[in-house]
């Protein structure tokens, strides 16, 4: 049986989009895996546009759907036009777009929000007792709106490894587990069908996140 | 031996600049084999702006430099300040920024101009003995920088899995000698140390591409 996954981006770079390896990592995975892919992305504006080679905001404006069609080949579909019947799993890739376009955790920490048909969507196939995969930090989508869920965001002690260690924390706050986990692991909530991994939350050689995600991929599809 | 190689990109998106997932694969298949990289790209406007979802140039401005640090992650240096003797190879992956901001190929065709930084760059590297990787429509910088070289673009007939298979016509026009091969395969002009490969020229699943350009990093690896 093929499985068809859903994949919802939120741009298309690190600071204010998708992470494009993230993403086109789980591409590769899903494609070797012989899943059937469809992509979606809101279409509406993004937070805010961020020059990757300063990491400061510009007077830019950009759409995350158009954006995300960067990374999609053009091949993406408004996040409106997602029906969870149509699908086995959901997985949602990592990148600032997530704080930013996905919810507003960038702007408001712990007293976010998940965009409405991102949560309704999470909720949806969660309800319907499908797997969802999300790495980096997208588990934060899920610590919200799967109250008390388990997730892994990486390590919660700081090191040159583990710079972004204090977000686990932060995941904790939201009152969902959070479990220490490898690069190259992941961590499967199996009550809630949940596989999370670290990715780019740690500062590995690039073909580690790639394996890493390619884990997630795997233990995904096993549930889906 | 650490191997040191630097990557020329020229923006982040397939109609417009880099594509995405051959620079996403290029950079893990470096890293799993040891190399050291360095990106880098013009810092000039690209030639226009696509939207990705119509396919249709928007009245937006963006600079190539810019739009590559969003696959670079911030982490891409000015290509005027790409030194041969710093590096032992170079790759450039496809993408229509290739043939619009490192040439003037899509606007050109046959009597189109290597950027000239670029050009300078491929020739430098071609007299150091240096060995050079190129996949997708970048072996058209060779073509012209390098006469008579040999290069793969793919296929040379059209049909629904070789799209551009054209393209390998062009290719011949210039010069080169154009040598089939399946997306999964080289071609290595041993004289001129220059490994190509299709990537997406080829209409396959994604990890085809990903494992093509996973051969092409592995011989010029061994080639310098």
């Amino acid at each position: 049986m093929v499985k068809c996954v859903a994949i919802i981006l939120s741009g298309c770079g690190v600071y204010d989009g998708t992470e494009i390896h993230e993403a086109s990592a789980v591409l590769v995975h899903l494609s070797r895996a012989g899943a059937q892919v469809k992509m979606f992305a809101p279409n509406v504006d993004q937070m805010h546009v961020v020059n990757h080679c300063e990491g400061t905001p510009t007077v830019e404006k950009r759409n995350v759907l158009e954006e995300s069609a960067r990374i999609a080949r053009g091949d993406v579909y408004d996040l409106a036009k997602l029906e969870v019947t149509a699908f086995d799993a959901l997985v949602i890739p990592g990148g600032f777009g997530v704080a930013k376009n996905l919810s507003d955790w960038a702007v408001k920490g712990k007293e976010f929000t998940v965009q409405p048909q991102v949560e309704k969507l999470i909720k949806g196939f969660h309800a319907a007792g499908k797997p969802l995969a999300m790495c980096c930090i997208s588990p934060v989508l899920a610590a919200k709106a799967l109250p008390g869920c388990e997730i892994t965001v990486g390590q919660d002690k700081e090191c040159e490894r583990w710079p972004y260690a204090k977000t686990a924390t932060s995941m904790k706050e939201l009152g969902c587990k959070h479990v220490n986990k490898k690069v190259g692991e992941v961590h499967i909530d199996v009550k809630n069908k949940l596989v999370t991994s670290s990715a780019f939350m740690c500062n590995a050689p690039i073909h580690e996140v790639f394996d890493g995600v390619g884990v997630m991929v795997t233990e995904l599809l096993k549930l889906a």
